[in-house]
């Protein structure tokens, strides 16, 4: 018998959703995704479990389901990471495994699956704690969160005492803005109307549907034809009126001049910002084009690591921070890029949507605004109105804002039912999706 | 049965050798390292096989054979990719894949295994042909070897039109350096004396033996100890005379500032270059590396994709490119990364070692010289004399220089033996290792 205390199992499970039927997530470049994730839950002797995700696609959620069991010697058999001092030693165990760094080092496949371990034991940890992560974060001492960071090739941007001094100035107002944030929630903006295989009528639908709700910012996706673009951006103008913000997502479809010479076209239709005109790797592309065009501009859903979001940040080549949950090597990364943020006086807008990237990512958000840049202003959390069904303790929007989870934990947990419906190959909608292919064949 | 021509079925090993156990190939940031292969046979009907691999260092080399199988659809019962244009639409297919791009995009894990899957479509066409991989690189016109160049990105250091520009600049001397390669070689360095786990006396002993083999060069790995760096230094200095280069490698050891100071101090002991200094993602910080210490900057073994070393090249990071044959997606991107780097006139140094990098490296900066480049000046490729004998065409090494590989194809192919020994984890090198920590256990 395992002691209480000591993490017994990984389990992981290939869940895929068919969204590519509906174009729900459609965009420039991921014309047909189908919403999945590789999902973990640590098992522990007697206690509470831990459960975390990467959010792929479709293919390749199988690699990510690997990638994830090679990390499971660094916690089966072990301790139960309780303190900080344990999540910051899983974090280092994780990212700089000497053999695994190689299929990096910290970024892609690999990076995805720390993060993915790393916030199912954040999960367990809060949950033990009996908080949300978010309240477990707040409730830390500046030299624990500053412990949780790696700060190696940071350190000529944010060294650990400067995050500690930017941490002990937002100590004092903790307790005030954690209870406004628990009567008033967190803002969000919504990308429900604009995926780019939707019509026109739909479109216009959907973003009424969105004033109306109490969002004031929507979001339409870019990049695939400029007419239609143009068109897109005026009927949302028409149907949002003056007062709400128009965000526009090129999801990294141009080149350099290419995003110049289109978001100079589209800026006399107001965008808010430009997001991914380009590679996110591109960290000088990513600041010519903010010099090049009046738009403001957003990126960091797919940035790989804190090293590029330091560059992005050091380069002025981005109006507004998006940082991915699940993208980079789970909260303590994540903690790195809210401090550089905050550093460098740069509003964080995190990305949402997918799988679970809602519930996960509005903890980081509201721990920020607690504790960190101590700010809502210029601040929004993306939201997308896909797939809350399937998790135990989904979001809740209420006017156009996130409320405060208070369940304890990360959010991340799914229903039972819903892995088993959704297991890839074999569960019964993949098993009756492939029977219909047949009959259509 | 499937036409002569078909991709018939993706044959897939996991090999790894022991080679922590003689701490072969350590460095400051591993330590430890098993050399590894996910390595790829492409079978067809009736003709030739292809060969690629990926090189790991061990734990993680499952998946990648699990991103390599992913990417199984885009060549089996398939037509086998002959021409420019088929190794143009297969890259295409396997990087920009709407869903599994999301695994990086271009990066990590995916990336690496798009290259071995390339790498191999590049083994078996050159195969076909008759011809080296640099040969038949060589015998394309430059229009062809412009369109298997994925110019997105780039369009801002490097249009289509100069690269074309480029190649057609250098066409004349073709044949005759041609000529001259197969009469002269290719010149090498090693790093086999350099290993961080080596004691003085094997250090010592390896450096005069590369002094007579021949080499100009040799590579010391450096970052864990600054006295020890001198003293090492020291040492292979009065071993190898004032006239053979040494560069130092810190295998991403250290920040900016730590960078500048380090090298500041072993600057008396004139290193040839100092070989990567921080994180490969750190643009900026290479730039600052190399604006504030006086030895040149080598970079690229870790660099992810073709954006990254564009911004290396625009932000003046680097003195030597360091291109690798498997880190990126295959011939194509390194293609690119070679044109890049002669628009910006900086010299391709290659990384190699691990299990075949110096057999398929090679084809690659011989191409180089024949057909892009045209230079062998300030350019050596990489060597060290570990694994060699489990290649049917292994490299050849006479007087400090690689031998023109005549053979037809990429040099890659293993020799059966050789994986059914190393086969991990039930192959007989391993079972018998694990016997051997059983019984000291």
């Amino acid at each position: 018998m395992a002691a209480t205390g000591t993490v017994t199992a990984f389990e992981i499970h290939d869940v895929r959703f068919p969204t590519s039927e509906r174009l729900d997530g459609s965009d420039a470049m991921h014309p047909d995704p189908d919403y999945s994730a590789a999902y973990l839950v640590l098992h522990t002797a007697g206690g509470p479990r831990g459960h975390g995700l990467c959010f792929t696609l479709g293919r390749g959620n199988d690699v990510m389901a690997a990638a994830i069991r090679s990390l499971a010697p660094y916690l089966v058999g072990r301790p139960v990471p309780a303190t900080a001092a344990d999540l910051a030693a899983l974090h280092r165990d994780l990212t700089h495994d000497s053999q695994l760094r190689w299929l990096g080092p910290e970024k892609g496949v690999m990076q995805m699956a720390a993060g993915a371990v790393l916030n199912a034991a954040w999960d367990l940890a809060a949950r033990r704690a009996g908080l949300p992560v978010w309240e477990f974060l707040a409730a830390m001492t500046p030299e624990d969160l500053v412990s949780l960071v790696d700060f190696r090739y940071l350190s000529d941007a944010l060294t650990p005492g400067e995050a500690l001094a930017l941490l002990r100035a937002a100590e004092p107002g903790r307790a005030a803005r954690a209870a406004r944030l628990k009567a008033e929630g967190y803002p969000a903006y919504t990308t429900s109307p604009g995926w780019l295989g939707y019509d026109d009528g739909k479109l216009v639908r959907l973003a009424k549907e969105a004033v109306a709700d109490g969002f004031g910012q929507i979001k339409l996706k870019v990049g695939a034809d400029l007419d239609d673009d143009k068109r897109r951006l005026r009927l949302a103008r028409a149907a949002v009126g003056p007062g709400v913000r128009i965000a526009v997502d090129a999801n990294q479809r141009w080149d350099v001049a290419e995003a110049v010479r289109w978001m100079t076209a589209l800026a006399p239709y107001t965008p808010y910002w430009i997001e991914e005109p380009t590679s996110p790797d591109d960290v000088l592309g990513h600041a010519a084009v903010r010099s090049g065009q009046p738009v403001k501009v957003a990126t960091g859903e797919h940035v790989a690591n804190r090293v590029v979001f330091k560059q992005l940040l050091q380069a002025g080549a981005v109006d507004f921070v998006q940082i991915d949950a699940a993208r980079v090597a789970g909260v303590n990364e994540n903690l790195a890029i809210l401090l550089l943020a905050a550093k460098y006086g740069v509003p964080v807008c995190p990305h949402a949507g997918g799988v679970g990237l809602c519930e996960l990512v509005q903890h980081l958000a509201m721990f920020d605004y607690v504790a960190v840049s101590g700010s809502r202003d210029d601040r929004v959390i993306e939201y997308v109105d896909h797939l809350h069904e399937h998790f135990v303790h989904p979001v809740v929007i209420e006017h156009g804002r996130y409320r405060a989870p208070a369940a304890p934990g990360f959010s991340a947990e799914m229903h039972p039912a819903s892995l088993a419906a959704h297991r890839y190959p074999d569960g019964p909608v993949w098993r009756a999706r492939r029977t219909t292919e047949e009959a259509l064949a």
